[in-house]
C-alpha cells in the first residue's frame, strides 16, 4: 500500500466514532451526543477557551489535535462514564492495545507521532493535555446544566462529586473553575442533583 | 455578559450543528452524517494528509481551524448539496447574515478572528482555504464510493460529474488528485453510478 491508501484506510477507519454514543445529552435533550461529535465541539471550545489559561499561553495547534484523536480508541473499547472509576480501570490495557491498531494503520512516522499525542493526553504529560482534559470534563457539565442534570440523576451524582471534578481547573483556569461551580451551586438550588 | 459567558453561549449554540444532516451516508450507510462529525472527520483528514499538498507546505493550524468552523453557519441554513448550484447560490446571502449572527455572540476580537477564517474559507482566499475545500469534496467522495453510491443516485450524479468536481485538485494535490479518479472510474465501471 502507498502511504496515500494508509491515510485513507485510517480516515475510513475513524468514521466508526460517530457511532460510538456518550453519556452526554445535545443541549436540547432530544438524543445522546456521540463521540466524533463530541470531539469536534471539544476543538470549538479550545478555539475560544484558552486564553483563560494562566500563566502561560497554551500551544493551540497541539490542544486541538490532543482533542481531535484523544477518544478514537472508544471505536473498539466503547465509552465510559467518567465517574465509574472501575471501568476505567479495566479500560487502560484496552485502550492502549486500540491506540496500537488505530494509529498503526498509518505510516509508521504518523502513527508514532499519533500515538506520542494519545499518550500525551492520556497521561496528562503537558499543561495542553491538562487543558484538553478541562475541556473534556467541562462540556459534559455544560450540557449536565441546561438539559436540567437529567443524566447526572441516571448515574446517581451528586454537586458534591461534581465539586471534586472541577477542583483541578482551579490552579490552571481560575475564572472557568468559578464558572463551573456557580453552575453547580446553582443546580443543586435547583433539584437537578442532590448536594 | 463577561468574555468568558459570551463564549459559554457561543459553544452552547455550536451543540446546534450536531443536528444538521447531510446527504453523505457514514461509511457503513446505517445513517447520514451531520454538519458536526463530518467536520470533525475533515480535521482528522487534515491531520494526515496536508503532507500531499505541493508545492508549499501548508499552515495546519490554519487549516484545522477552518474545517472546524467552516459549516458552522448551517446551524441556521441547513446543509445544501454541492450540485445544487441554484440552491447554493440563494444561500450566500443567508450564510453571511448567519456568520454575523453565530461569531458575533463571542467577544468582537475573537468573533472577527472568526469571521475572518470563514470568510477565507467561502472565498478560497489561500492555499490553506482550497485544500480545506478538497478535503470537504474528497470526504463524500470516499463515503460515496465504499457505501456503493447510493447518495450520488439520489442525486442523479454521473461520472462525468465527478470527474469536473475533482479537477482543481490537479494542481495542489496530485497524488490524491489521481487516488480519486480512479476511484470514480472503478465506480462506474462497478455500476455504482453511470458514465
Amino acid at each position: 500500500m502507498t502511504r496515500l491508501q494508509q491515510q485513507i484506510q485510517f480516515i475510513l477507519e475513524a468514521d466508526k466514532l460517530k457511532q460510538v454514543v456518550r453519556w452526554t445529552l445535545l443541549t436540547d435533550a432530544s438524543r445522546r451526543e456521540n463521540a466524533a461529535e463530541h470531539s469536534w465541539q471539544l476543538a470549538i471550545m479550545a478555539m475560544v477557551l484558552t486564553e483563560h489559561h494562566c500563566p502561560r499561553q497554551l500551544n493551540l495547534p497541539r490542544v486541538l489535535q490532543m482533542l481531535l484523536i484523544h477518544d478514537l480508541v472508544e471505536i473498539d473499547t466503547g465509552d465510559v462514564h467518567f465517574c465509574d472509576t472501575e471501568q476505567r480501570r479495566r479500560q487502560i490495557k484496552k485502550e492502549a492495545e486500540a491506540a496500537d491498531r488505530l494509529f498503526g494503520l498509518l505510516p509508521h512516522d504518523q502513527e508514532q507521532t499519533l500515538l506520542g499525542l494519545w499518550q500525551e493526553f492520556e497521561n496528562q504529560e503537558s499543561e495542553e493535555a491538562k487543558f484538553a482534559h478541562v475541556l473534556d470534563r467541562l462540556q459534559p457539565l455544560l450540557h449536565g446544566y441546561v438539559t436540567e442534570g437529567r443524566t447526572w440523576r441516571e448515574n446517581s451524582l451528586t454537586g458534591h462529586q461534581l465539586f471534586s471534578i472541577i477542583e483541578p481547573m482551579k490552579a490552571s483556569v481560575p475564572e472557568i473553575h468559578d464558572l463551573a461551580a456557580d453552575l453547580i451551586a446553582d443546580a443543586v438550588a435547583r433539584g437537578f442533583l442532590p448536594k
